[in-house]
């Protein structure tokens, strides 16, 4: 098993990240403070994990939410009806709450512990790759309105996060293609050696080779947890996280919650992101093709929807967390390995790509 | 003009009070950051106050969301309201949200900024006494849910409080006597010559001398500010501001959300708080006579309603943010001026306060 620390002060806390961890059960209860303990996870976890996980808290006053699973669900009534569990049981301001699930069930358990009586302990149990090596970490939670995704959240941070690779056996190759997503964006970033891995190792991580899959679920966490502990809520570098995600949430948003993965949408997002910066002159074109070529291998969509046109992506772009007075702004790539901070974007530049990146 | 200021080291901010401040635009301006600012505000409040907050930000790009004014309002289905208006208006996460109102819309503006796009600037405007004394100041932000009151909700610090004396002039005796409730808690939990102060002038305060209310609202912000920065987020000391409080929610929830006034509720609260410290032996019978003689001169209800019963009372204070896996805890009276941290009380006690205090 490794640890590894998000240095936030008296708000760090540790990631594990190894093998069975899920059936260690003092791994758990050494972050459990009191005696009610929530679990909040879905449809599809619950008849693989939950069984496993309740075991590990026998002794404690256990109750169970289970969400209908699917991005289309991360909504503040899903949430509030969180809240009705919690009321309905008592639980105090001391309650712990586990989410046990992908990078939605996590999105929507942190906020539910971070609005409840203004704050209750929650800890992190991700079982997608995505969530592992990104949601899960950092403190981000919410949930999404129809008018753009993510928009509604606090920054609240887990007691811990607990990454068994075993769980990572039961995703299916849709939702590890998402999940390797986000894995490459943190090469593309800021670590061209971890990119140079993953060209090179992309086989064995999609033929699940449990070596491979450790050492990119750790190298993935070390990278966001260095950003995050350099700045908490987002104010600079934290940022260059998002690269592709303005379109991706653009994606996301307009094919409708559900259509597209999360990392589906982030892989076509990067490659956009890719094309103006490469328009941009920082990219040259062996460098864009790279990319696409590695999210392609990964078994990811490069393209963004026919239905989506570049005037529907500016409409629904205009709505994003990096704006500034209603100015768009993005995350680009000055080289492969180097994310800028935001920047606002040249209006024809950003049309240009939207119009033609994809659309032949 | 006061200022007094709020000590929470990166997230300080200043408490203005006094005559004429919501005529200096400058007051304002200064604490907003950003060209987009939206105004929360309710029905009761926009036709007295909305114009002259508005002239202050001529230039800007300035929204307004009105709100239905009552308790029974504040809910997440009306914060969810201000999320649409922010999200149409395409309001980024460096808009500034100015909450203009009493209690609830500060509540309610102050959660729906906590959580637009995980946390956006937001400046207090308080326009009930209740308000400039209590709940602007110390970040506490919600909403109510059937099972409790203000179960829902976040942490989150105003960039200033602009406390205007002169716009007390149109709040009505009823919500000036609830506003008295809080400013004679802060006399009865640490300030005993205020308290003493308070019964002397208490006659001035429901005449509203100008004078006398400006005083009052000073000294009454003063112990809160002090309470806030020892204690942010109610670890310790900070529980003493909820004397009175659970036996209140209870009342608040329990009658329908909106039959009593907040201050009317607690005011009522405190009165059974202190029979269950005559009974613990703290207070005498003569100090209870004395505040409950106050509560009663400042105009305000003393006994519980009689449909709720002392089971009712048990069943509704089994959800409180002080209690402790399950076990309900009360804030009470050492003596007029010294409160207790949360206690666990014995349960005789507890019933024996339930069913006969105010019950004859």
């Amino acid at each position: 098993m490794k640890k590894l620390l998000v240095e936030l002060g008296e708000r760090s806390y540790p990631i594990y990240i190894g093998s069975g961890l899920l059936d260690q059960a003092g791994l758990l209860t050494q972050h459990i403070k009191s005696r009610q303990v929530i679990v909040v996870t879905n449809e599809t976890i619950a008849p693989l994990y939950l069984d496993r996980v309740l075991k590990n808290i026998q002794g404690y006053i256990a109750e169970q939410v289970i969400l209908p699973d699917g991005e289309q669900f991360k909504t503040l009534d899903i949430v509030s009806g969180i809240f009705d569990k919690l009321l309905t049981c008592k639980f105090s301001r001391n309650a712990t709450l586990i989410a046990l699930g992908g990078g939605v069930v996590g999105d929507m358990g942190g906020f539910a512990a971070a609005c409840y009586q203004r704050g209750i302990a929650f800890l992190q149990i991700p079982t997608t790759l995505l969530a592992q090596v990104d949601s899960s970490v950092g403190g981000k939670t919410g949930v999404n309105h129809p008018l753009g995704k993510n928009m509604i959240g606090a920054f609240y941070q887990p007691q811990c996060v607990i990454a068994d690779a075993d769980v990572l056996d039961t995703l299916d190759d849709r939702q590890l293609a998402a999940g390797l997503a986000e894995v490459i964006k943190y090469g593309l970033i800021r670590d061209a050696g971890f990119f140079n891995w993953l060209e090179n190792n992309i086989d064995a991580l999609l033929a699940r080779d449990k070596q491979a899959l450790a050492f990119a679920i750790e190298r993935s966490c070390r990278n966001k947890a260095e950003l995050v502990a350099e700045d908490e809520t987002e104010a600079d570098v934290r940022a260059t996280l998002n690269l592709g995600h303005t379109f991706g949430h653009a994606i996301e948003t307009g094919a409708g919650y559900g259509v597209y993965l999360h990392g589906e949408a982030v892989a076509i997002g990067t490659c956009q992101a890719a094309d103006i910066s490469r328009r941009q002159g920082w990219l040259n074109d062996a460098d864009v093709k790279r990319i696409i070529h590695l999210f392609k291998k990964a078994g990811l969509p490069v393209t963004p929807p026919k239905e989506i046109n570049a005037g529907r992506f500016l409409e629904l772009m205009a709505v994003d967390k990096k704006n500034s007075d209603g100015q768009i702004r993005l995350i680009l790539l000055k080289q492969i390995g180097a994310a800028t901070l935001p920047v606002n974007i040249p209006q024809e530049l950003l049309e240009a790509t939207l119009k033609s990146y994809g659309r032949t």
